[in-house]
């Protein structure tokens, strides 16, 4: 295959797919894609995509990061204003307008859904999505102790989930509506429980 | 099909179908399962299943409950020993166990993939699994009220979400591992959070 090995044709290739992953991520039921149909929105074959990827998963995991470095590395940096319960309400407002905006939700639940079924893919995930943001929150973390606003000896880890969790696992199970007020009351217990 | 109109014989199938269910979920990959195999598991035809169930995934749904109802209503019930902090202890290192049992986990991990792909699911779900867990959690919790261990206007849903959700969070992103002495931190953390 000639074609494939031209760098830019292999690079528009490459783009073409990664977004009509996207698009049909937002387009369709999850379960209702598959590698035939993104190759045909992408008009590559199939081989093409396996060259490069080796699962649908796999697929989702690069499609998702592209957004997010499209959006920016620098988005990942918390805000740092001095005063860590009013960054944190903003971070977290936004993780629920993440949760509940067309353009994300449906990347995020489709990588909720492959990182599931393939613990080599949630490996992936956490080396690529999860520690990258969390070293962002954990420095914002450590300027609020140096701040005296969050106890010395705090595990960082727990911290964190103590903020993130609520809202993922109010957006997965879906018994409860995911609202800004939500989010600022998640922020008041968490600034209580990790108080100097 | 007479054999399916005899109660006994249809009854018979039934609970084939979901040991089945049970069996194959704990056996392979959850995207490996497929009605086929679980009605040659269950040496019923394919339409016997499709008779009762609509799809895998509410299939799952009662295999779990019918695992939940066998391990009995009353153990939803949490313990009431007068002291919050040590019965969440308790409850939150026995979700521990089942986030990490393989008789557990594996039907856990097919009915986050189900919910996920499915709303319809998910609201059933929420039905029959949150709701009567969260009432059992909520009557602790205002018992906990009325001993002075919980602000009387603590949201219940909140707090209930401030004790499980972290647990939850650590099982599906696999960061970091779920053991005891982590379930020991979120109960330290949550009653913080949660004291008058």
């Amino acid at each position: 295959m000639p074609s494939a090995d031209n760098p830019r044709r292999s690079e528009r290739s490459r783009a073409a797919i990664l977004q009509a992953t996207q698009e049909l991520i937002r387009e369709l039921p999850y379960g209702k894609i598959s590698i035939e149909g993104i190759a045909a929105r992408a008009k590559v074959g199939k081989q093409t995509i396996y060259r490069w990827w080796r699962s649908k998963g796999a697929l989702v995991v690069d499609a998702l990061h592209e957004q997010n470095a499209a959006g920016a590395q620098e988005a990942m940096a918390l805000p740092d204003t001095g005063d860590l319960a009013a960054d944190m309400r903003l971070v977290l407002r936004a993780t629920v307008d993440e949760f509940t905006s067309p353009d994300f939700e449906p990347l995020f639940r489709a990588l909720s859904i492959e990182s599931l079924q393939d613990p080599a893919l949630q490996q992936q995930i956490v080396e690529r999505i999860y520690r990258p943001q969390f070293e962002f929150v954990a420095a914002r973390f450590r300027s609020a102790q140096d701040a005296g606003q969050v106890r010395p000896d705090a595990d960082l880890a727990v911290a964190f989930e103590l903020f993130m969790a609520p809202m993922f696992y109010r957006w997965q199970s879906g018994a409860h509506p995911l609202t800004h007020d939500h989010a600022d009351a998640v922020v008041d217990l968490a600034m209580r429980a990790l108080a100097p």
